[in-house]
């Protein structure tokens, strides 16, 4: 009976993804159906030991990480193009460390078995972890990046690249300077990464929290359901406005008239033209709060102007963001353009950066509350990895996995020792060299090694070529062979692979 | 009456570094006066928050992040020169699939809170990991290298580099190979390690846990106490024999006659002249076990002496190795030479690599029990940071924490647009550049900010330059100053960094 309710549930999944149904759809149901498979492996034998990663982990095998290494590599230059420096911190904090800076999502964090001692957590962010690096260390200035993984016990839905384990590459600049010089930074950065990456056409979604907090009072929302009503309208990018607007109304016990005054803000959304309508709009323009955020986003948008990258953003008042510790201004980058190429199903991604102004978090740490303003950027990594995974899968491109210049080969049996005195010449010198790990490889075997791997010499040493004083180089690529001699070797494997 | 109990504390731990004390004993006491004074805190206010990392584990400023990124790049240019693929995998677990792996050691795992799910633990090694990746993949031939962290409820001892959150740098081959080609390797790759980072002399203690098992049958010691006699040998590198012989004979039951016959075995260790005598030794020669491990110890050696290293290598009794897993060559590098420059005081360190032969391991995941041979190494890296850190201290070289080319600076005020239009175009350039977030800096702060931070160029817009088409480029160490074209400033940025 059991089985035949696995089988029902692999024919629902079957048909969802047939009709391309919501991949996070999608994904509840093939969660059920790991669910309902695992129940049943378990009632078969009990000690069945499941051999997998943690729910909503993964590893990384050498392919991926190829495409990992890739997209860091994108990111960590244009950080150290920005002038940031780097730091790490452990990937647990003492429990209280992250306590009351997440609002609702705390109940998204990883606690550590009490097992004496002190209480841990993993990670949720990179973000509070700096903040309490900063205070602990009375740093009142600094711009630095960070790239590691944190940790949020969310429902996966690993398909659309997310995950509970996964990396965040964050840049954050710390210090009292002058307005929206460091905000606009942060959006260039999300510019020049997202554009780095070709990942296709995106929008850099803008808002302030003080504009939210302004329009919020002047519809009627009282002071103690901002952050509540602020969390419905960070679902519009989710769910239509009639839905957030019953939540409101219904769940929240919000008044249907101040609903609807939102719901005519949260609509609004464009660039600099829509700054100064709101700047005028007689409601606002009262409000001390709106009216800071407003004058701020002009700005910010003088300045983006100036680094020519107006057109990808976008003001837009239904951006809220979830975390409680933002302060100032918000932004969250969403890809346009799905990838449909060669046929491939659309990975949906949704937002892959975010950040905004956090400028009270640093003084909850220090012990005279001293503040030390900071805004920042987090790139959301693992959706970008989901679509340059599908992406390469699509181009059939072949990845090394290896960096290996050279083989080092024998073309008749009892050289294994000369193959070790040449291959540790080799490594002596620099050179990338691998060998067959067998005393006597053929050379067809060691020569198919180069082609699967992408090695593009070999060495080959006979016993005509030691009596000679040289070693034959075969060039995989053309079935080209030189003998070379044996001092000039490493210069003549150098040259041969610089372009590599 | 409590305050008066720290300043004895403190006074005890000032007189034990006067006295240039064991390291060891001085961690304890430091330890002890931490607690107390956290005590105190703790009395004092009872709600106070500790602004700290947990026990440990320590944060990496910028200039730790420098030294940590110059070993990694010594070490991993060494695994990708020997062929080796990379991967990552989660950094929790399964809590089974780290059950029954680490023998005594297992109670130091850190568990996760069973918040519902699975039950996890922090991964303990990166060695079991790997054996699950392979068995899970179904992977029967691969050669990786893994960079990450791992976690162990240790008493720290940070002075000596042992903490509880540290970094492990692992090599290994895994497959079905002729004996002794890999494991040959993997001690070559130590041996490039320790020498390209500049430690100071080193010596790599080697062993086979056959050995030691047809040493313990020979010498009469009961199958069932081979693991608790070899855990006791462990010690001999901290301890001196007759303290390790009475823990054998009193704790552990063994027989004094057993003891003393082990008593002469662990204290021999040499080279090739010792295998071969041990191969002619009436008792030894008689057990299968021992006489397969020296005749794989014989080949070794010249397997090492081939790669030319057999110099720093000492075959050597007494090494055990604590962990379960091993089944044939084991092997630990330490340093020998205490860094003793400028006066400063001894780090003293103790292994800084480790690794060896588990056959096993890979088949304890596989539902079949299908072993995969695997030999491997692991650098333990934070030692070495604790030794690189010292030393660049006591050198008083300054380290750049930034890679920022230029700064975009201004000698007037009312440039700030200039100055973001003409850093923008430079990071379109792909020029690492900076600028001070002040509307109005004054020139002389902007040149002292590269005198800290190590910027070599100063990019400086000022209205005449602007009028000429202009920039002037300041070279900070010469203060030269040169008119350049505009179109002409990112090839001349380009040209005058080059060498940094």
């Amino acid at each position: 009976a059991e089985e035949a309710a696995v089988r029902a549930q692999a024919e629902t999944v079957r048909r969802l993804k047939q009709d391309k149904a919501d991949p996070d759809e999608i994904a509840k149901e093939v969660a059920k159906l790991l669910d309902m498979k695992a129940q049943l492996g378990a009632d078969e034998g009990k000690q069945k030991f499941v051999l997998k990663t943690p729910k909503g982990t993964r590893d990384f095998g050498p392919k991926e990480m190829a495409i990992r290494e890739r997209a860091f590599k994108a990111i960590i230059s244009c950080f150290k193009r920005h002038g940031a420096e780097v730091i790490d911190t452990p990937v647990f904090e003492l429990k209280e460390t992250l306590t009351g800076k997440y609002g609702e999502d705390s109940k998204l964090i990883y606690d550590l078995k009490d097992q004496g001692g002190e209480l841990l957590s993993l990670r949720y962010d990179l973000t509070v972890p700096f903040a309490r690096y900063l205070a602990m260390n009375k740093i009142t200035n600094m711009k630095r990046y960070h790239v590691a993984k944190v940790y949020r016990r969310d429902s996966p839905a690993m398909t659309r690249g997310r995950y509970r384990e996964f990396y965040q590459c964050d840049f954050d600049i710390a210090g009292q300077f002058d307005p929206m010089i460091p905000d606009a930074e942060c959006l260039k950065i999300v510019h020049e990464i997202l554009s780095d990456l070709q990942l296709g056409d995106f929008v850099i979604k803008v808002n302030d929290r003080r504009i939210l907090d302004g329009m919020f009072a002047v519809c009627g929302v009282p002071d103690s359901k901002f952050r509540t009503i602020c969390s419905s309208v960070d679902k519009l990018d989710k769910v239509p406005w009639e839905e957030v607007r019953s939540e409101m109304v219904g769940e929240k016990g919000l008044s249907p008239e101040a609903a609807d005054r939102i719901g005519e803000y949260v609509q609004l959304h464009g660039g600099l033209e829509l700054i100064e309508r709101l700047l005028q709009d007689p409601k606002l323009s009262q409000n001390k709060l709106a009216k800071e955020g407003l004058g701020d986003m002009k700005l910010l948008f003088e300045y983006l102007s100036l680094f020519g990258i107006t057109e990808k953003i976008s003001f837009d008042l239904s951006l809220a963001r979830g975390l409680d510790y933002y302060t100032g201004v918000i932004f969250e980058a969403v890809l346009l353009q799905q990838e449909k190429e060669h046929g491939e199903e659309a990975v949906s991604v949704g937002s892959v950066a975010g950040g905004g102004r956090y400028d009270g978090l640093v003084g909850m740490f220090d012990p005279k509350g001293r503040k030390v303003p900071c805004v920042g950027v987090s790139i959301g990594i693992e959706r970008i990895f989901s679509i340059l995974e599908q992406r390469l899968e699509a181009s059939e491109e072949k990845v090394r996995t290896t960096e290996t210049q050279v083989l080092v080969a024998s073309a008749q049996k009892k050289l294994l020792e000369e193959r070790l005195k040449l291959i540790s010449e080799l490594w002596d010198a620099g050179i990338k060299a691998e060998m067959l790990y067998k005393k006597n490889p053929k050379l067809l075997n060691q020569l198919q090694y180069c082609e699967e791997t992408g090695i593009p010499l070999v060495a080959i040493v006979g016993e005509q070529e030691l009596k000679d004083g040289v070693v034959k180089l075969r060039i995989v690529a053309t079935r080209e062979e030189v003998n070379v001699r044996r001092e000039s070797l490493v210069e003549e494997i150098r040259i041969r692979t610089s372009q590599c």
